[in-house]
């Protein structure tokens, strides 16, 4: 029996059992959820296990355990090691779910559920790819090193530790990963850019109290419109961050690049229709592809303050909040960023309010030449998974890891990923399109396989 | 035993009925106090039993009850009618209070809790006063009108139409309202201005669903960042409201009246002990009373929206939130400012979201003549409860009732407050300082004895 064949005699099984992955909620963000994402670590190890890795370690970290696994048994041939994690978003807003987050539903072709994209099901993918392999073969056919963490989604802290501890033992000749998305449907990619991603938390306090907006109002400040005021002074009327120095640092991208970039099989109709808006604006003098993928951004992705209940209340609140990030592109750097925006924002804001600033995570940008030989393995790989020619792709979203990975061990990163980009990833109703994930399959093992020969 | 005596003899028994009076948490603004607020009814109707009333009605409503009470036992005497709330603000930031807001609580001559200051302390004042009366006398002094409702702090939606279906059983000489504050510790005050108040709610909604912040980051409109624009807006440099047509109806306050408002012993360092804030900026050309009593605002109340819970999530939401309001001075017309509001709100949205915009209330701003002989007894019965001189003042709050009964009656009101400005109404820890409450008693009861040679 061949590979292919062996793989779609089992799609049943293989949707079951990450199903049964899906099920845990591991939702790294949240306290109430620490016993849930030890869980989603014995889970891993047990399917790592089961694929016939004979060393599967639970690494214990100061939040959130990772797990190692390696089988070394094809001396001679490549090692390779491959990054995914187990943890996933917060599922708020729940009421916005069709089905619950953390009880997978089939619709339309589609597996609905936190994490069917973003990664447990990317993750589940290799588990089954390499599990076929060593099921057909009785081993696999490179060195596999697998490393999956649970703190992905609150930004690597003790991933990071834990590599630098482990520099030997990690050692590769290249790094796997399963965590972005396809151009669309039918059309297979293999990333070679990613954006970086600094994450920032501010408090600004005015009034020692809430005071009542009748007694009060007209003479003191209000830290709502203050932080109004601040983020209303953060981007220019061409929508480009106004931190000074924010893009001194910024790569040109060079005129073939932006030409290949735009000529990609992306469907402007069909971006409106992932995000539904009224209307599109960004940084003016660029593309959407260009926007989305090679140029930072600074956003804000949550504020509270002031009586947010049902009904009125008439205050003026003491405090005001707003999380906010800045995606980064080569060749900017996190903590030099970092700083840079803190100046800023503590120069906007007046002398009525104070300011507590804290940045909760820093991640680097990352883009790679696609000319090792190992991209064209991949490009052939997916065109066995799929039966379609995959293409070269940048994307906006940050996996901190790559870029850690790449500027330690100096060696190629692919990125092949099997999400779509309107498939809810951080959002109600996530979900992964069936074909993919078993097309997936199917792909990844055959890219295991060629590797032997890379 | 004279008046003063007697009640001075009963001060232990006046402060534990208040406590239970507060520890009713009649929110009136929460569905989920629904059945406390009935509650609070019939907690006023019986202490109304208690001080004699014979007639005593608790009035059902589309929302929360109002109660009513009338003791017409002076024949040839003067009529007046008593109003005051027993519904509360919210208690939230619950885990500001230093004791629970429904566990009233003494410390350093205050009591503590929500409802002490705003109203159910003030009200209680009346409550105690007519007690008296009607114990040393057999009977009250004047005839006494009493209307005490359940929704001030939702719009007095019900409160209206109940005046409006009952005018001949609710005439009277002149309106006595207790819901204001003194302008100091040791200034009694008799407030002749109130300001009004609008209160507004807007949705915005820019992408259908909730976006991955790298994936669609610098393409796509945030409602958050569109929100923050908005209320950067609605402000120009000099803290003036920037809406079209927002100032033409407000009446200029003569020179003399500025003169005696500044003239009051109304202390700034107060007043900034009291707010706390690092910093102080108000509308450019009017001094800090000026700001709080005679001039109009636009105050944001409440802003929500993304992600706001533990940790990181990089999200672009979908909607973002605003509650907001506008405090009104003679003679803008609250329905026209709503309209003005709406209109410039919806002018400086960008295209790219749409905007539900709500108006949850609205209510007239009141100043009045302080000329009136029921003035000058007022100001006398606080010197016997108090042994000061009080002062004429205005406020910044709101108390749409009043207005209203101006209007149809066309009868004095006099507000007479025993809050002070720094007791924290519609904030945590709201208190009431013992010295007032039993000050205000027996002020309250001369004020009616008084009102019988008017």
């Amino acid at each position: 029996m061949n590979l292919a064949e062996y793989i779609d005699g089992r799609r049943d099984e293989h949707l079951a059992e990450l199903c049964s992955f899906l099920r845990i909620p591991s939702v790294s963000a949240k306290t109430e959820h620490k016993q849930d994402v030890e869980r989603g670590a014995r889970w891993v190890a047990d399917s790592l296990r089961n694929a016939g890795f004979k060393t599967v370690e639970i690494v214990p970290t100061n939040l959130h355990p990772l797990v190692y696994a390696e089988s070394l048994e094809a001396p001679g041939k490549p090692t390779v090691l491959f990054y995914g994690h187990y943890d996933v978003q917060p599922a708020e807003p729940l009421e916005l779910w069709t089905t619950p987050a953390f009880e997978p539903a089939v619709r339309d072709g589609n597996l609905f559920g936190r994490g069917t994209a973003d990664d447990k099901g990317q993750v589940h993918i290799h588990l089954k790819a390499l599990e076929s392999l060593q099921k057909i073969n009785g081993k696999l056919p490179v060195n596999v090193k697998v490393l999956i963490e649970g703190e992905e989604e609150v930004g690597s802290v003790s991933l990071w530790s834990y590599v630098q501890k482990n520099k030997e033992k990690l050692k590769a000749d290249a790094l796997l990963v399963s965590d972005t998305s396809m151009l669309a449907k039918g059309v297979p990619s293999i990333t070679y850019g990613l954006r970086g991603l600094n994450y920032y938390q501010i408090e600004l306090t005015g009034p020692a109290r809430d005071l009542h907006s009748g007694v009060y109002g007209g003479a003191v400040p209000n830290p709502l419109t203050i932080l109004a005021e601040l983020f209303a002074k953060l981007h220019d009327k061409n929508s480009r961050v106004n931190v000074p120095g924010f893009y001194d640092s910024v790569a040109t991208v060079s005129k073939a690049e932006r030409k290949a970039l735009n000529a990609l099989p992306w469907k402007r109709k069909e971006f409106e229709k992932a995000v539904g808006a009224p209307g599109y604006f960004g940084e003016k003098g660029y593309t959407i592809v260009e926007q989305l993928w090679t140029r930072p951004t600074l956003e804000l992705n949550g504020i509270w303050g002031g009586y947010t209940g049902e009904g009125a209340k008439t205050v003026i609140p003491s405090k005001a909040y707003a999380k906010f990030s800045t995606r980064l592109v080569p060749d900017q750097d996190p903590h030099k960023i970092a700083k840079l925006v803190e100046k800023q924002v503590r120069k906007l804001l007046p002398d009525t309010v104070t300011c507590k600033f804290e940045v909760l995570s820093t991640g680097k940008p990352w883009s790679a030449s696609f000319q090792a030989p190992i991209f064209k393995k991949a490009q052939s790989a997916l065109e066995k998974g799929f039966g379609k020619k995959a293409v070269f792709i940048r994307e906006g979203g940050s996996i901190p890891f790559v870029t850690q990975m790449h500027d330690t061990f100096k060696v190629p990163c692919v990125l092949i990923g099997f999400g779509l980009p309107d498939e809810n990833a951080h959002a109600p109703d996530e979900h992964i399109a069936l074909e993919n994930y078993f097309g997936g399959i199917k792909a990844i093992a055959h890219f295991y396989a060629d590797l032997a020969t890379l």
